[in-house]
């Protein structure tokens, strides 16, 4: 591993079949696998590569949400295949089949593949079944969950901030909890995945008992669901008012830090510059003060 | 302020003009101000939504190397207003100035301009002339630089991340350095923007400090420079060989946490559903482990 830890990667392509002479999985064709981040659903966000890449693959695999956001006339003459959740591996264990057997396959992630999504996955399993040379994999990134709910409720993410999803199927509360108190206490905005599920319903009043230790009850908070598609709801609330039972596993929470404000009907945390300028206003003022 | 803190936000459409009784600015016209993120740079990139909104602008404002990321035919025609550096409150003024002349008027980012990007600044200054009720605004979210650098490098956002700008002329850097702090302690991946400048040349090394204080040497690290754009370079060291040197005003880096790992040239934090598998497997064959 150490040998490989200081690779430089060129441009834009990324390459494959350097090393054939691996044999990595005998009948495993020259495939092809793109991972392509759907963003936030409507196809005005859906950027053109992603597009392009869905209207040239031959099989399209995900999860049976997310295909659903895909415009019907992208599926077809297409194999699709979808699969509910808790089977991501199944999922992305075909797709990698598909691209094996040499069709050019995409998985399909809403928001950013890249965050939250599907794939770290395929590289795991193309790495563990010794393929990552042999498979062509491409990421195409997305507009995130994250950056569409910021943009709902006006410029929550000018300063630092902090992703953490609550989801403890695969991560220990204790790791959460403990994110959770170092984000609220180092002052970053927080960006809450995966709040809330008819399972997970205790984790969300949790969070918000660890961050008002650290913060003012009027602290800022938005609300998102269905961030730019079907359902969309959009609500912005503070702290000690936000009503935890409102949060689904769509929805999309930013808890601000101590200089977020509500402006209007909108979300800001300044970056700095208006402050900036009244330091400057006043040394000019009153240069002894 | 606490009376609107509790406010549901329309579908879809930002509300405006219902306060016209305000008077906020007299002489000031039915503006339209479209806060429009460019993604990477590469038109491939940009979302519908967004080059819509280029197309149908009459003004077009921007920081000139973002304007340059622009593609010459969408900027035929319209009026365009371009500064340099440390500008950002003329800049945004005049675009809120265009929109109160009644212009159609776009102000571009390059990434996501919902991330430290030119999003608040606006909003801020239309709160400050009590012009929120009554010019139009829109925020175009668009791929961030880390979802373009995510992209490149594998998949180091499948989990909890923090993003931390190094930048201090806005920041006490004591307070960058606590963020640094508390989120290398509690495991959270990091991406650093602004790590470096001609005149902040030692921010990358001190926070490379801090973060090995709690991370191993071989801790995977990713640095990017111009993403997708003219220019791009992809490089993945460890935190004990990043040349902190290589990094200017346009790379953006990810320092892993614990899980990170390199998985033949790219850059993955598992999710957890392999070793959960694995645990899944390891109980159902030994069912009394």
């Amino acid at each position: 591993m150490q040998s490989k830890s200081e690779s430089e990667i060129g441009k834009r392509k990324i390459s494959g079949h350097q090393n054939q002479e691996l044999e990595p999985n005998p009948g495993c064709g020259p495939g092809r696998l793109t991972i392509v981040s759907l963003g936030p659903g409507d196809p005005q966000y859906l950027a053109p590569r992603a597009r392009t890449a869905l209207e040239r693959a031959e099989v399209i695999v995900g999860y049976k949400t997310y295909m659903d956001l895909i415009e019907p006339e992208l599926l077809v003459k297409k194999e699709t295949i979808s699969t509910g959740m808790m089977k991501e591996i199944t999922r992305c264990q075909m797709a990698i089949d598909r691209a094996c057997q040499g069709k050019n396959t995409a998985v399909v992630s809403s928001g950013d593949a890249g965050i939250y999504g599907m794939a770290g996955l395929v590289l795991e399993l193309l790495a563990e079944q010794n393929l990552m040379d042999h498979v062509k994999v491409e990421v195409i990134p997305g507009i995130s969950s994250l950056s569409a709910a910021a943009a709902l409720l006006g410029a929550p993410l000018m300063h630092d901030f902090a992703v953490i999803s609550l989801s403890d199927l695969m991560t220990p509360w204790e790791d959460i909890r403990s994110r959770l108190e170092a984000a609220a206490r180092a002052d970053f905005v927080l960006v809450i995945y995966n709040p809330r599920s008819n399972k997970r319903d205790w984790q969300l009043e949790k969070a918000r008992e660890i961050v008002l230790k650290f913060r003012k009850d009027d602290t800022p908070v938005g609300m998102i669901k269905n961030a730019m598609r079907e359902g969309q709801a959009v609500k912005i609330t503070t702290l000690s008012k936000l009503d935890v039972t409102d949060a689904d596993m769509l929805s999309i929470l930013v808890m601000g830090n101590s200089k977020t404000r509500i402006l209007g009907k909108k979300m800001v945390t300044p970056r700095g510059y208006i402050e900036k300028r009244a330091a400057v206003t006043n040394v000019a003022t009153n240069p002894k003060g």
